[in-house]
């Protein structure tokens, strides 16, 4: 099916969900969030598996709703953890409102979350609850990790793939799955769509990585070296601390904590230089694509007629801004 | 079926519940917040509610423990948002470790909620996630009510019973429905059971405001006129407030935000006095009444033998410490 038609559909069933009106400080900070737009990639993925099965899509529109306001869920709650100000380019919820509602209407819209879940078939219903509340609970222990990383001083690689691996690659991964679960496909079918979007995920991340120190500063919509300015344990830094020896690490320690404005240019191009020196960037290159292709092996491993692979797999290239 | 057995059952249940190991920060706050105890009034009310109908309660057991789960959830979301120290005596989750942990932490407990939620058999499964997930939304709608009329100067009594049923009485409402809803009990019956359980949740949270002043202190463990030290509007002063005129009004504004240790005894001597001139005390005790009998009415008329319905009328009388 076209990619606009789903886009249409899911749209459609996004602005006509109904979350509640009173009291309206707990409503009005839902309906902000779910406004703020976003690129709706992970409903849009239970649309893209779920055709994959059937062209019918109608029963997956409403648990395909309830991912995306799932994620805005976790966005609006780890916000508040991360004192974060902006949001989508706006004020967050607990910046807008105050800490307390973000709380209270974060908890509402997972109830909510759960509700748009529960309009599964019902003979679908006990093993989406059952993938959707470990997702959810894996999720949470993502953002755990990243807030413990934070304050520690050694991370593994090995640790940071497992952190985004729940924090994010899990639900890209439910989300594949739950559109195959709910047009009634094979146990392996919706197995493969898993692995395939844990490993999309994981490259997704690898890649928003890479692109804060090499990316296009006017294509990417961020300050490039964002991380390396707040010290973020990225899996660049983690594998140039791994490998860096002598003077290369001393220039990565020395700009540890060091955050002054005036020396944000010297600190972006010094972490940089070392990054070149030990090659992190092919590094880092290579393992997206690691990553990406076992994410194709597991696609084309799935017992449907590749045209109806076509837009799924379009939409992965497209995500990793690839050309095949 | 003898309420000690109903509760070993249940306390075994709750006690061999896995939450979850890995982060431990996210895990061990649960552990601690669910073994600080309380009457677990609740899941038992759950239990029975279902002994009336089938003396097998087994299918009921993991459900009744999602209630509890979740009433831990809300207090843990709650005593962040009211800045709480202590939490049946011991220091609350936020103190005890950090916000963002008390957060993640009861996120995590809404999910195993459900999760035990879902464990009801698959024909029950889709109402009694319908009957949760309303009664969870409108507990949330309960406590942002409750924080928004700590900021206005005048609350009517409509809206401070309105959200005291959403805040405390729709969830022992709903634990009583699930019971019946479990063992497959007529739809009548289930909705008395419901209405059975708002009215004693309104007519107890109504005593428990009641004896906040006119409470034995050395019974029930709490600093006697409480709740008039901090301004709070219960059921008696918004009654005071609607009744006074003159003089008694004066006394009750010119003691508003007068918090100093040294004048507490005379705040509650002056505002307790006005109480007593209005008979705000017997006007409660009415009123506690009027929904006690009206809970009555609903167990009265649950179609199955009044054997079948002694516990549970025992239980409701001890909770308002009544003898018939």
């Amino acid at each position: 099916m076209d990619i606009s038609i789903l886009s249409e559909k899911l749209n459609h069933t996004l602005a006509t969900l109904r979350y509640g009106e009173q009291p309206s400080e707990l409503y009005e900070p839902i309906r902000y969030i779910m406004s703020l737009g976003g690129k709706r990639i992970r409903p849009m993925l239970v649309l893209l598996s779920a055709q994959m099965f059937d062209d019918d899509i109608e029963k997956a529109l409403l648990p395909a709703a309830g991912v995306e306001v799932f994620h805005n869920f976790t966005l609006m709650h780890d916000d508040i953890m991360d004192k974060a100000p902006l949001r989508r380019g706006q004020q967050t919820v607990h910046e807008k409102w105050n800490a307390n509602i973000a709380i209270l209407s974060g908890d509402v819209m997972l109830v909510r979350a759960y509700q748009l879940m529960a309009q599964a078939e019902p003979d679908k219903l006990p093993r989406v609850l059952e993938l959707f509340s470990n997702t959810a609970a894996e999720v949470c222990e993502g953002q755990q990790l990243d807030m413990n990383f934070e304050q520690r001083t050694e991370v593994s690689i090995q640790e940071y793939i497992r952190m985004i691996t729940l924090k994010t690659a899990v639900l890209v991964g439910f989300s594949l799955e739950l559109g195959a679960i709910l047009q009634g496909a094979p146990d392996e079918d919706a197995e493969h769509l898993r692995l395939f979007g844990n490993n999309i995920g994981i490259a997704f991340q690898l890649r928003d990585d890479l692109l804060d120190v090499y990316g296009d500063k006017d294509k990417f919509g961020k300050q490039v070296g964002g991380d390396i300015l707040s010290d973020k344990k990225t899996f660049l830094m983690l594998t140039a601390l791994e490998q860096a020896t002598g003077e290369q690490l001393e220039t990565i320690k020395s700009w540890r904590n060091i955050t002054q404005n005036h020396t944000s240019e010297a600190k972006v191009q010094a972490i940089t230089t070392v990054y070149d020196q030990l090659s992190i960037r092919q590094q880092t290159e290579q393992e997206i694509d690691r990553y990406f292709k076992e994410a194709l092996r597991h696609l084309d491993a799935i017992a449907v007629a590749d045209e109806r692979k076509a837009t799924l797999r379009g939409l992965a290239l497209q995500l990793m801004e690839r050309d095949s």
